[in-house]
């Protein structure tokens, strides 16, 4: 049966992904234009930047400037992501504009760790369990735990539901060690391996050893499965999704040349809303911010619906 | 509870839905090449040509001359398209290369239907009879019913799921009326309504009506839920689907300039893999074929699969 939530929370990652993997270099001022866009959409969280090395990932180079300069809009949640002790006193120098909200990242591929973090699964345990002490020093919370390589990984092949269900156990052990509470836990489709098939078989397992843990699905829409994954999870009640306008993003670390980004916001919008599922977000306002991307990067992006448009108007012929 | 097929037929419509919308003019010969190439995927059915007048359709101007073209391979089903005598007596005349079964071809929508043949409901049901009995004496069975505008229409707005019953009931009258039996009932989203939502309700409510019907599917992905719609087919138990290679074509009378064309057969075929379900189609092979249309056309087509390639590499790494 299926078990379709009444509302889902989508996380607006456009800007982060979209910006680290586009050619660039893209004006720090429309980068904040976008942002700005976006806070008008009625979305609620907005991933508006990365505090990375400039070296690894030249297009958020200038993360801290993006930060200081968009304009917070009341009842939106601006948050960025961090990997390291630079990173979260980047994030925490900004505080008064970030929701700084720590998270475990581990991946259940140990070829894709490996690969580019050059940790094996010990490693990357080791990392993690590091990088929540320095959380919990600095007084910042650990809320979130993120499954790289969920689904399939282009360096290993095909990732089984029991290697994600024990890279979850042992990111739920780290953040029992250091007695912080994880509120959700993102199923990472990093490289582009995501089906309908493979989100029923995953959600499946891990709520079979965790009935209780609410999930996230980020998915990639590499393969054209990425709206169908998310509307399997919506027919399994998962309640939050990340999703990037456009189909920005796409991950630079795949091994895979132009892999195409997130699933486009405005296409799980209307998923959504065609089944009748709350979201809080205007879909014109989101398509006219997915239109600014477009233009700020001079090219096509993904998006169909960005395309032909949403079906309000033809609606209204009724 | 899902009911998913063991395995499905997909009708292969690249060519035909393709060529009709592309500006053109593309060489006989890249048209014939194409078919070729489609012939050696392991698809059963390829849709080859449309017989129409060429004022309003340029595209296939030279339909007579493609379908003499082609080499057909054994085991393949060639069948083309045709609205009324003439087109019929084409058709005819290439009975040695072409699997001839005429269709009835009633829109759910009258706005639809009075645009683009200038006939309101009882001017469509005269002419699909008067269509019919043309078949009946020139000896070629009738045997499929389309549903055109099944989801919605840029004209008229939704379309109920009651509009489209009361359609389908006309079509079968019209062919019980002149003794042809139609094998399969086919729900066409002109106009790029579709979404999983629709899916289920549609198929729902003509099951309701007529639970022995075998159902087809044809899709467009103008607004990014396209496969997300067939995999609610899927797991409804649908059993035949139209799709074009590369994500080839759209309709030219949708009222909607550039609307994307029909789900693209290769990330349908990969979605049926991933679900264990039997298409007999050689993904790669599907995928050669893609990036041909792509080189005929010389422009990106819709697919992202064609675009990230198939997972078939990355899982001989396990």
């Amino acid at each position: 049966m299926a078990n379709f939530p009444q509302a889902i929370e989508i996380v607006e990652e456009g800007p982060r992904e979209g910006f680290q993997i586009e050619p660039g270099p893209i004006p720090t001022a429309a980068k904040i234009e976008l942002i700005d866009a976006l806070s008008n959409t009625g979305v609620r969280t907005i991933q508006v930047a990365s505090f990375v090395n400039p070296k690894a990932v030249p297009g958020w180079a200038d993360a801290d400037e993006v930060v200081a300069g968009f304009t917070p809009k009341l009842g939106v949640t601006y948050s960025a992501i961090w990997f390291n002790t630079k990173g979260l006193e980047r994030a925490i120098a900004h505080r008064g504009r970030l929701a700084n909200v720590g998270a475990i990242s581990l991946s259940a591929s140990e070829a894709f760790s490996l690969r580019n973090l050059h940790r094996d699964f010990a490693g990357q345990r080791a990392a993690m369990t590091e990088h929540v002490r320095t959380h919990v020093t600095a007084g910042i919370p650990v809320e979130r735990l993120i499954i790289m390589a969920s689904f399939g990984c282009n360096f290993s092949g095909e990732v089984k539901p029991e290697a994600v269900v024990s890279t979850i156990a042992d990111g739920l052990a780290i953040a029992a060690d250091n007695r912080v509470s994880i509120r959700s836990v993102s199923l990472a489709d990093s490289m582009g391996w995501c089906s309908p098939y493979g989100v029923a078989r995953l959600v499946d397992a891990v709520r079979n050893r965790w009935p209780d843990l609410t999930l996230s699905l980020h998915l990639h829409d590499t393969r054209g499965l990425g709206i169908a994954s998310a509307y399997e999870g919506l027919r399994l009640g998962v309640t939050q999704f990340d999703a990037a306008v456009a189909g920005l993003g796409g991950c630079p670390f795949a091994g895979q040349p132009g892999a195409p980004g997130n699933i486009a916001t405005e296409e799980l919008v209307l998923l959504a809303q065609e089944l009748g599922i709350e979201t809080g977000i205007n879909l014109d306002a989101l398509l006219e911010a997915g239109r600014l991307a477009e233009h700020i990067l001079g090219h096509r992006l993904p998006s169909s619906l960005l395309r032909s448009g949403p079906l309000t108007a033809f609606r209204k012929r009724d």
